[in-house]
């Protein structure tokens, strides 16, 4: 299958990776002008299990990629993805799919805004990759990708999708409620990530105060409010054991979580796409959402304080 | 005059060392041995523009003090408080005033339902002070005192309390309305402390936010509407004022305020008698106070993250 990435960040990188090492003929696009350039001389390095390797994959930016592809694969940040969309509307034909796989919540609101016609499915997906500079990454741990046709897409292109996505590994999961399953993630990741950029912690150090269960359900009880207006099937109880299970001894991780990085490094967050989605439309549907307003502002502000302008 | 000062930190030295020049007889009380025993082996160190002098004032635990004192000065931390009174409580005398310094809202309360009898005073002060280590203090600036009488306090001892005062320099100021003075106080405490706190950024940082008027707000209009029902003529006109005043560009201060420095030494923080105590009184009169709760909150889970147990 003819593929572009657009988007070839860290799990744009991997997933990229993994379909070409499956014979898929694969672009990787990006906006990143030294990750394009040492892609294409060096090739992608990719570290698995300590071992480096640098693959041959072309890469280039939207406006040099002029190609019919039967998949794109959407894998920016949901602050980029409108962005991205204009970079790559010439290659938006009636033969080319769009799989969005970006995380947060409203990608299927910005995609919609700016295509209605577009052949379109959405998913999640639970793989982990960490870009470490311009043209590498590092793979570490299995996942798996749900997805959903949301419009204009036969069964049979589903089908032919998802065998693609197998058989490069990904353990792709065609789902009827993969809306439901973006917004625990999205729910997840509005309380960890949020939680350990304004307490600058761990994830596992979130285990350490009895404030978090309290402010964790502040979070969720206005998630499933607005959820449940929206009619997505996520309920307080749902959220909550995911991000129980996610704090559990076990599995509390030893690392800070994405937003923190991105704090860390001077890079504006994905806010608006968690807790700020939740905030926007609580005000859209008169929902009271003080909490989720009050962390967005936080984080907002956070940024503020950290990025040079 | 016979004065201890009860709680002889930062602010507690420096008034009891003004005070001590002045020629009235000062005991420091406090609770931490080394400083202690610091000042009754070297003297209490204080310096002033670059200089440093050695002042030979009586250091002592509570429980050796045994004296008949004029005046007690109470300048413990609000948490604190409480702890402190029971550790005097023998000092405290028919003959003796007690005149609480300590920063916050709710003192007033605690030390009533400690014991409703006593000649008690309320201020608040604009004198800063650093304790650099055991037995020393860096003086900078000026301030005054503003006090006001509250219960069981004659016109006489409020005017011999003043003269004192006043004869050590320290610029005191009856009130009638030291409460407003207190809670506007707070309320500046409760943006600037916890938003520095959050954000982890000086003072002067705030001012790259365009969220820091709007999260001031929020502080700001909770604190109105509980002062009102408590009585207390607080606007949130006059609190921003304040506030903004403190965020103009030749004020806002190149420093880390107490609480960021209270988190970054793993001790607790004074935010119960902050935002805490804003989001505990609203709660007592059914006023929705959204946001002083989850300040409040976020705080305590940042005690939880640094403090060892």
């Amino acid at each position: 299958m003819k593929i572009a990435i657009a988007g070839s960040g860290a799990m744009g990188s991997r997933c990229g990776y993994m379909l070409h090492q499956a014979g898929n003929q694969v672009t990787l696009i990006d906006l990143w002008p030294e990750h394009v350039t040492t892609i294409n001389t060096q090739g992608l390095s990719v570290e698995t299990a300590g071992k480096q390797r640098f693959v041959k994959i072309p890469a280039a930016f939207p406006e040099d990629v002029h190609d019919d592809f039967d998949l794109i694969l959407l894998f920016t940040k949901a602050m980029q993805l409108n962005d991205m969309l204009n970079k790559i509307s010439h290659l938006l034909t009636d033969n080319t799919a769009v799989l969005c796989l970006s995380n947060g919540i409203g990608n299927l609101e910005t995609i919609k805004k700016f295509n209605s016609h577009l052949d379109l499915l959405v998913g999640t997906t639970l793989w982990t990759s960490e870009l470490v500079g311009p043209g590498a990454v590092v793979l570490k741990g299995s996942g798996y990708i749900e997805f959903q046709a949301i419009e204009n897409v036969s069964h049979e292109t589903v089908i032919k999708i998802n065998d693609v996505l197998n058989e490069a590994g990904l353990d792709a999961r065609p789902s009827n409620n993969v809306l439901l399953s973006i917004w625990k993630k999205a729910c997840l990741n509005s309380v960890l990530n949020t939680f350990c950029t304004i307490l600058d912690c761990k994830i596992m150090d979130l285990r350490k105060s009895q404030y978090t269960p309290i402010l964790t359900k502040r979070v969720v009880s206005e998630f499933e409010a607005v959820a449940q207006a929206k009619g997505i099937p996520l309920t307080a109880e749902l959220a909550s054991k995911t991000i129980n299970a996610s704090l559990a001894p076990n599995q509390a991780g030893d690392h800070y979580p994405s937003m923190h990085q991105d704090i860390a490094s001077g890079r504006h967050t994905e806010i608006d796409y968690l807790n700020g989605a939740i905030a926007r439309m609580g005000k859209e549907l008169n929902i009271p959402t003080p909490t989720n307003t009050l962390i967005t502002e936080l984080i907002h502000a956070r940024e503020d304080t950290v990025i040079k302008n």
